[in-house]
């Protein structure tokens, strides 16, 4: 599976009550990843790996449930205000991801190791080790990092350009590329197909990678009626001159992705995008409990005869 | 003033009830620094600073009021069980430093700074911006760093030698040896002679300096009746091989300091304190609140007759 954050994160706590989660590889996009008060910050990762351990906030999708922010108004006194929220023992994690990175771990060991520690069976992987970052160009402002666009400015404004910075030089993780061969299925999470999952498919052979297994490549749409449920990527496909509809994200991915998975209330588009030469499946997307996940999860193995 | 820890910090909460606290500059051991988690602890620093600032927690004498410990509990799975308690409070402080410390800053413009953010007024100083490790041995084990010694192993054992390693080549603070030079009195704290006031004035040109000035020194004995108030002095004096009294502590400073101030249960000792060519008072030096430290303070300036 190809995830970003809080979307992919559902999904795979529907997917892995489909199969043992150890036959589960998550390439998680990095080009999110901040630095705060010194510390690297991967809210993707985290994002996953706190859901898959069933430790996640179920109000917000991301941070740990019953969290405490002490250190973080401490932290005011002497940055100001922050405007990102790092909760007491969400800090523990990147305090201890950040002193192995000076240690000179690679970020993938980091998370595997932490994934273990906090009981998760599936593996979770960076995108890659090596620095990505993601920034977003909006109408009138200067090109800022993901996370001062999404959670800083809480996505305002007219997205004119995203840019991937590092992505043509970056690798992919090997054992990332190793999985996605080795699957019988790869699955694009219902993420943000330019801040999400667009930074894993620019890392060179990614894209031509999936290309040459496509008929084994399924992308669940993050769109409900024109909208997504979550997050800036209905925004986003308008702001860059993309068709806010299953079959604008069909011409995004059609290259490398085979199925496409579409809320039942889409089902108009099915015809179209089979017309672009997808394999496309209506359902209900809505991820409103574990259970509906699962039920999607199933849909989109059945979708590509896993 | 020269100052370790708690007892230090409860002298100067007296001191500034009596003298303006931006006339007072607190020279303070690092020698017990430790690095936990990947962040640089300055325990002595801490203590003075968070006390100075009213923060500190009235129970212990170190940490914050109030303090919870939800990132510690977190670390922990990364980790295994910690034996330093650091709360998430004051990780805020560890955090920043490190930050900092990262970014190239000494360990003296930190300092300064976070004791202006906290709203301190008094002078807060590391000894040096060099590092100094106080190492301690105990009988039948080898020589370890003063934390592991007084924190995780409870200052169990017989202590055998103190090293102090990097004195040697460590230069004090600039702003430390001008302030002492200016200062109408130089006070050293009730701390701990070895490893507390020990790693300040074993760094050249320190301890010649006060010997060139000896009048205007004065020292507050950490010894009540032959034991300390608080922690390991006088097991590691005993250890060392001198005599648990205020002439024991008298022969250890006497080349640099010129006043002695006793405790009223020891003034039985005052006239051998004169024999040995030091200007020796009596007084309580129970600190048990902060009147009782202001008396005490001004007991200090009479004596040096500031």
């Amino acid at each position: 599976m190809l995830a970003g954050g809080v979307g992919a994160a559902k999904f795979l706590r529907g997917l892995t009550r489909r199969i043992d989660p150890r036959r589960v590889h998550v390439i998680v996009n990095t080009g999110d990843d901040e630095e705060f008060y010194g510390l690297h910050v991967s809210p993707d990762l985290d994002t996953v790996t706190y859901t898959l351990a069933g430790m996640s906030n179920p109000a917000t999708g991301w941070g740990l449930a019953g969290e405490s922010f002490n250190a973080l108004g401490a932290l005011a006194a002497f940055y100001g205000k922050g405007w990102f929220a790092l909760g007491d023992r969400d800090l523990a994690t990147h305090i201890y991801r950040t002193d192995r990175l000076r240690q000179g771990w690679p970020l993938s060991r980091i998370t595997a190791d932490i994934a273990r520690k906090l009981g998760v069976k599936a593996r979770i992987m960076p995108m890659s080790d090596d620095r990505v970052r993601t920034f977003v160009k909006v109408r009138g402002r200067a090109a800022m990092p993901f996370q001062e666009y999404f959670v800083r400015n809480r996505a305002r404004g007219r997205v004119e350009r995203i840019e991937l910075r590092g992505a043509q030089q970056a690798r992919p993780l090997a054992q990332a590329l190793d999985a996605i061969k080795a699957s019988a299925a790869v699955i694009l999470a219902p993420s943000n197909p330019f801040v999400s999952l667009g930074p894993i498919l620019a890392l060179p052979p990614m894209r031509t990678t999936l290309a040459s297994l496509r008929e084994r490549v399924a992308a669940i749409s993050p769109l409900v009626g024109g909208k997504t449920i979550k997050g800036p990527a209905d925004k986003m496909m308008r702001g860059l001159g993309h068709e806010v509809s299953p079959v604008g994200l069909a011409r995004l991915y059609r290259d490398c992705v085979g199925t496409l998975i579409i809320d039942q209330l889409d089902r108009r588009y099915l015809e179209p995008l089979r017309a672009l030469g997808i394999n496309a499946v209506a359902t209900n997307t809505i991820m409103s409990t574990p259970a509906r996940a699962a039920a999607l999860a199933q849909v989109v193995l059945d979708s590509i005869q896993v």
